[in-house]
């Protein structure tokens, strides 16, 4: 099949490739209408690893994808064949000690689009279990069924914190992500959300998405804006969404004791984390990694109208065009949020 | 002072009555402005007590309520005079074992507004704690500040349910509680609401303030609803509004396995509860008794566009109209929700 | 194979059965050394039918086991062929919704011993999933490891209450679950328990395991105990283990405001539950149902020395006497607590 | 009266000093029994200061304190004249933002005994509220009485972590703090506990204490014990109590997918925190800043036996002996864990 191949660093390719995938009992076959860029691709582009993670053979890139059912396995009762849906990217195995406890995501075993050496989903067509095959709302379009995958991030990122109605949250960074979970953050209860950024197009964008209020930290002291928010008190929760070492490192200073933070962004090194300081205020620290149990809930947020990922989705491309949209991913402009490849019209 | 004094049952009078009332150093003086009519304040009216509360000596009603500073006590940093506020009715001691705990609606030696022997708030004036005195947003008006009281019940129930972002909620009971805990639930995380009552110009009403699914169940089965909209699988959460025994007793029908179950209502006599169906479920049951660090929330929810209860204030009365006003809301049509009593213009 | 079977109701043989069993790549075959006799074993031989599972064709009894492995399926890691196990008596589907949440007892496709049409085993072997069977440590014996089983559901309860170091904790009823229940409490962070029962030899033996307050409910009332202990406060945890409707009504009387109650007993009938009185102490209230995850927990305790089950193995019967044990199990004396059915010397 | 003065750094006096003391109407006056000497005694002596806390006029030291009530306020119920008791040293403003929550040692408005300006309680009485002051159990000695402070800093980490029954913890640090952790966490439910550190002595004196296995980590790796005895899982939970920046970025290692950290000691600068690293556990990480709500269970758990103190009780000296007390305190044995001042035969 034709596909968007990263043959190695800095060489992509759309050309023919066999991925030979037979169906399972279990398994549906999606026809694959659009694939959202995500920075992880733009990465292994860029560096041909991340991490651990080396791209050793030609691999397919994308995992934010949604498509069309065109054939079920024999066991298979839900999505049907015709159903529009899209798809949780990484597969772990059921019986594992981190799936039977609920933490599937934690499962060393997971196989994940796109993280080599396993293909992503900018090609035609895929296999995958129809237990993380999840069909969309009528009201939801193929483009926002591909946000689904970075909105589960700032999902998840809200299950953690165990919000509660009312919070005031902070999140740090208005990139992709932070937008995300500033969504979720307000979809789940939050009254209103701070971002911060240092691009003002960005703010500007996030400031239009409902009760936001930017702050360029170039410009403003957050730790200032908090207290005179309230009235010296502190924000209930803070999301660290920019992968920062600075921004992270400073994320106790506007919470309120009692506080929570949720560290969503990845951090090239490590911070520097000040226990004697953060210890006066007994905050409560969570971690997410990719995400676990909420498409289902992203959907039903996007569906009922609570959540509208539309206003994130900047740049489309076809299909052909696929190359160019990853070098226009590599320097994306600071007014972009979201570029998408669209595979079928 | 002129006050609405309940002289006993089925006797109400708007007249004189001298209530001495001295500004401690951390307290506020309050030209009350507006005052919603509760349901309990109904029930005092006919039937002159609630459970072990009886009343034996003429007792102000009203415990809703919103108005302004005129005064305020040597150490109140705030609100200020001139602030535009509203004030939770119950009174508790800080250094009891309950409220150390943090759980101050619990302390037995809460004092709260028109419950026997406390006088209410149907009067020009009141003095009370600035800790339990909140400021309102701009954007709120004095009517909507008298709703925070209802709201917080609802409040205190979606915060009670640790809603996850997502959740599909069942409120039983479309009545003034029925409402504003909808609206919390949304507000705290939920897709969607499914409500039920018999009356139909509730059900529409409620339909009318979000995605909110009306029930008629008089006409539709609940659990037929909910398995249909689910898969078979049930809601992440059930809040029992009604007070209705048989309807308290059904609450785990529409419920998923590991589901929470919220009783906000207060059915009259025990309800039939088997303990043996429930646990299939393993379900955790939660109860609510007035609501407790929740009025700062409200109102931010409220302030930030969140919620809006200005949908279920259907009925206004002067100061004057006081008496007529509490015979409207014995016989309150289908149609009605809320009534307030406006003492300033 | 000679298995312990239960023809009809009142109708139990030792005698031969066909039980095709095939071993599975995750499976181990474990020679069955001791089997507990549980209440439910005891009701379906005196009643035929538990609720809605009713015994049509001979099932063999006996899911509370322990053994050793003889045989292990191609890709079992552990436990490894002459190890010494115990089982967990339930397989899940671990593609059901249930069991991805973690839920995995709430699975309604549970195959659980000894639960029509299910065989269970009091029979010499038994083939099961390698991921239910538990390696014993050194320390704990095949008849402590035959106790895993009820402990469990005690275990479970403890983990539902979410203790915290040094709850007080009411256990009502002093049958096997209440006992293991109270030592999976004490274990589990309570500083003490207080069990209630009406057989003075079941509260003598309580009272000897550990810090337990026996409370004879024939001759003092619970209530009045708990306050006389906690200054009028009452206690953290009512666990209800008596499945007795009038016990169960109870619940709320002893407990603190902000309390825990997790009901574990099964009542045959729908409790009386009182929402107005219970909501003014806003508790919490679980439900259990089976148990998740704990065997691993339990062993760990066992094996430490923390919790002690020797004490409740009253009485032991060799194979050969199977159906004379299961005649006793029907009318144990109160100083019993629980018998056990040895079928390797 | 006579008192151990803090006269600068470096020297301390035990000579008269004036404390005029008035007691009000919810206080107690307790003539002082015992004191135990804590690491910021030691370091206000030595140093001058802890952080931003300057000892900058002569100060009483101390605050693990135990004694007798020798005057009771008018309208104090309990504890009464005559009754043995321990205090908790930090008294806060129950009106506090953070009070009104129940997290009262937030509170930045707490007044702690030995705190500058805050006098401690090495003298013969001290004035303090009743609602901070706990009647000993008759089976708690004063000695053990006066370890309940450190020791409720342990239970507060065993509570922050949400202990499950079964656990297994690591302690990191076998000093006084990582001693009462370890005992704590035990008592909490854990089945074992692994505790580190590099001094042999420590490590043998916390092996008799109860089911902990002492790793010396100058000789074995603590990940690979761990994962030795978890089949490479890894521990529930770490707390981290040698304040050693080191060990503190090393805390995620050990730990099991999904478990939790308890940051317990108070490292001087800050850590190296890897959060990239650590998200692919999606940890919950905890802070504690001394206790809140522990005192009555620590005594519980000590009154019922489940927590014995007493092996930590190394050294015992005389009042008029307090300054050779302290100066043995600054150069402690490895062998030595608690020194304590007793000012009453």
């Amino acid at each position: 099949m034709q596909a968007l191949v990263l043959e190695a660093k800095d060489r992509l390719a759309l050309r023919e490739i066999a991925i030979p995938e037979t169906i399972g009992s279990h398994d549906v076959r999606i026809a694959i209408h659009t694939v959202g860029i995500c920075g992880s691709d733009v990465h292994y582009y860029t560096h041909g690893a991340i991490g651990p993670f080396v791209v050793r053979a030609p691999m397919v890139l994308g995992h934010e994808a949604s498509g069309t059912v065109v054939e079920a396995g024999a066991e298979v009762e839900h999505p049907a064949v015709g159903d529009r849906v899209c798809m949780e990217p990484g597969i772990p195995d059921p019986n594992s000690r981190a799936a039977r406890l609920g933490l599937y995501n934690l499962d060393p075993a997971v196989r994940f689009w796109a993280t080599p050496p396993v293909h992503g989903v900018l090609r035609p067509t895929v296999v995958h279990p129809a237990a993380f095959t999840f069909k969309l709302p009528d009201s939801v379009s193929f483009a926002e069924g591909a946000m689904v995958e970075p909105l589960a991030v700032g999902m998840h990122a809200a299950t953690k914190a165990r919000l509660q109605p009312g919070d005031l949250a902070v999140v740090m960074g208005a990139g992709p992500i932070g937008m995300v979970t500033a969504l979720a953050a307000l979809a789940g209860g939050c009254s209103q959300v701070v971002i911060t950024d240092v691009q003002q197009p960005k703010l500007d964008l996030a400031a239009s998405l409902g009760p936001i209020r930017p702050v360029n930290v170039a410009q403003e002291n957050l730790v200032d804006v908090i207290h005179a928010m309230t009235g010296g008190w502190g924000a209930d929760v803070v999301f660290e969404c920019s992968g920062n070492e600075r921004a992270a490192a400073g994320v106790f200073g506007p919470l309120r004791p009692g506080g929570t933070v949720v560290f969503v962004g990845m951090p090239m090194h490590p911070i520097a984390y000040d226990v004697a300081t953060a210890a006066t205020k007994e905050p409560r620290v969570e971690h997410v990694f990719r995400y676990a149990h909420v498409y289902p809930r992203a959907l039903a947020l996007m569906g009922s109208g609570k959540i509208d990922v539309k206003p994130l989705i900047t740049n489309t491309f076809g299909f052909d065009e696929s190359v160019a949209a990853f070098d226009f991913a590599v320097q994306m402009p600071p007014s972009s949020v979201k570029a998408q490849i669209v595979l079928e019209a």
